[in-house]
């Protein structure tokens, strides 16, 4: 068999629903789809245009950044240590009142793509204005990108009024409706800044399109004591009663749900986003992640918006998610490393309803891809490729990324005047290794 | 005048008390020491042998790793996901029986130094057996290190009892005693695995030596509960009641200090060393760091060893402990970005009585320095250099190092493929942010 790209790793990880890792495989691509994996006596008789030796890498599909705000790229670095409402009414709000704009989307989104494609997110979900603007900034990036149909009550640059976000909801809808690489999605801001009419409208356009609803949920406490004076009842129940919850609906933070909200998520079939940085630096709390997967609740991982993070870094972030969640939960067996790279790839799949294409290394699929370095003095020895692709790598040690099978990322990092060799430390480390 | 080394940096942040960030200053730097940090106007006539151009870079002292155990690094990826005492007695401890010796000592030391220095850690104090060898390992990875005379209620490779502990403690003391980048603490284990008998003991060593006590002390809540059963009083009273609390005194994690405890060691002018990923991934709890700050106790931060974080990351700590804290706070005020960078530096040097010499950029100190890019996209635009040191940066952009005036690391990453140039995502960063 000849094809275009093979991709020979030390190890695979292809987040198939078993969690398997796979030692010295092949990846075979051809016209941007994954063609095969097969193990290396399967592919003794194939030849390929480009032949990628990865001997030290794990291979996994490309992050699914499930929660940004790309264009807020912009506002990087305004306004540390302020409290929530200060920071907002200050720093956040005026400047983008200020610079709200179309070509302010496009630019900021294109320089968060930059950030992303680097970090080997191959797709995000983003939650922002002037969406087909963030829209082109992302793909310009080299990305694949779902964007939002924002729906906020307030009036804003791009809309007037609730009729106007409704309009500019079909516009961005009609304007992607064949798009490969772009998919939208209905964006109501959060439960306290959307009216009961406009989230009814807001259901009725993701029935309308086959939609999914990205939206913020039960991220501070102060919101769930609100919804109460206000509805008398939790985010979670009002969004059930209006007919929002299915499983198409992707429910972002949820920091405090109680008992209730995680069964009513589960039973409709939701998807939750965890970002758990944003979570903390705001000091919005720590979301039961745990309980809801064991609730059975589909988990994707997001980096918010660089405003509250301030970086987009879906490794650290998953990282970050695994460590925190064994604390949570009092419990180091919960949140487990095969677990939460799954949910930073095929669970933001699963979020997005894209995973008949994306999210996993299987024949068929886009030949969305990464190649994480597991063999310099930061990852070795390498006893559990899984675990110290999680702990131990780093966004500077994913060095190569393909997008539709085309390579758009490929680092490499020198380092000058260390005494030891690459191959020196190596050999010292795999010398112990071979002793335990 | 004339200087060997001359560093230009858009950024500087000394480290000094007011915690001052500069913009457009030149250090100066003579045999290893740093002898002047001037802005433009006063260094016209300064020529030097060698100069370093950093516009977009912001300089600061190395880090200070106050607390790691260096040769695990050989153990990293060990049993991740399991519970505490199974990790411990299938994987760690029978690892640790098998391969614990001088050679194994020194040799996970020089991978652990190999991984510190390229993250920019210039300084580690480390807590281990074998400490010469892992002294000799640490330095020949280009850094400065304090290493412990442990003392643990359990035979060892080391040392089969008391007596032998006791004696390895002065030896090793003996032979360190004249160097100039080796320093000893005395490092009993903790209250859980250290009698009444050898805590005494310990106490006189750090008293004979005038060194450092470097211990694990309330990690986590089971060691509260077996001491107030074993000793009828929590391990910090303990410390107290037997004289080891002194402002020479380091409380490593201290996860769990009642009030009590914490103003006992506001009351000794002890220091305390955060780990919180370690404290995060072994699900041992959350510090209460930011009342313990209030209470006017020095913070230094530390890694843990490789076997329970899996990075030897200090830059990516500091950033954890910043986010944590105000999580934990309930407070996004507390734990502010100029603090915790400094707790990172000058406040690990300060735990080691070091501050003479290390741990911020001032005249007359050792000139031990890191260079860190804040041009590429990952933290474009810079409108709060330390903030975005802290939160957007990362180890991969520590692109320099410098111990005692030497140039011991110097990184460069290329990206190919992408379509923009650096400086075309900084110019455009650049239009925007002089909009806001």
């Amino acid at each position: 068999m000849h094809v275009q790209t093979m991709i020979r790793a030390g190890h695979v990880m292809p987040m198939t629903e078993d969690r398997a890792v796979l030692s010295n495989q092949a990846i075979l691509i051809n016209d941007g789809r994954i063609v095969a994996i097969l193990d290396p006596a399967q592919c003794a008789d194939v030849t390929a245009d480009v032949v990628y030796e990865l001997p030290d890498h794990i291979v996994l599909p490309g992050f699914v950044n499930a929660h940004t705000h790309a264009p807020m790229n912009l506002l990087r670095g305004l306004g540390a240590d302020l409290p929530l409402m200060q920071w907002l009414q200050t720093k956040i709000w005026p400047a983008e009142g200020k610079l709200m704009s179309p070509a302010f989307c496009h630019d900021g989104a294109l320089l968060a793509g930059e950030e992303m494609i680097n970090s080997g997110v191959t797709c995000a979900s983003d939650h922002y204005f002037f969406s087909a603007d963030v829209a082109r900034g992302l793909t310009e990036a080299g990305m694949k990108c779902s964007v939002s149909a924002i729906i906020i009550g307030f009036p804003s640059a791009m809309a007037a009024d609730d009729e106007a976000y409704i309009r500019c909801a079909h516009e961005l809808f009609e304007e992607f409706a064949d798009s490969r690489n772009v998919r939208v999605t209905v964006g109501p801001h959060a439960p306290y800044t959307v009216s009961d009419i406009m989230l009814t409208a807001a259901r009725d356009l993701s029935e309308k399109y086959g939609a999914r609803i990205h939206m913020h949920v039960d991220e501070t406490q102060t919101e769930i004591e609100d919804s109460l004076k206000q509805y008398g009842m939790r985010p979670v129940e009002r969004l059930h009663k209006l007919g929002l919850l299915n499983d198409r609906f992707i429910s972002v933070h949820t920091v405090h749900p109680d008992d209730k909200e995680i069964e009513l998520l589960a039973q409709a079939g939701a998807s939750i986003v965890h970002c758990p940085c944003s979570n903390l630096k705001l000091a919005s709390g720590f979301s039961p992640v745990s309980r809801m997967m064991q609730a059975g609740i589909n988990l994707a991982i997001g980096t918010d918006g660089v405003a509250s993070n301030d970086k987009l870094d879906m490794l650290g972030e998953t990282r970050l998610a695994a460590m925190l969640g064994k604390a949570v939960a009092n419990d180091t067996t919960v949140m487990k490393v095969a677990d939460l790279l799954y949910a930073a790839t095929m669970g933001g799949a699963k979020a997005l309803g894209w995973d008949d294409r994306i999210g996993s290394i299987e024949a068929g699929k886009d030949a969305d891809i990464i190649a994480v370095d597991l063999g310099a003095a930061d990852s070795i020895p390498v006893s559990d490729p899984a675990s110290q692709l999680l702990y131990s790598a780093g966004r500077e040690d994913i060095t190569h990324v393909w997008v539709d099978g085309q390579l758009v990322v490929k680092k490499q990092q020198s380092t000058e005047l260390r005494n030891l060799s690459r191959e020196k430390l190596q050999n010292l480390a795999k010398t112990w290794q071979n002793r335990i």
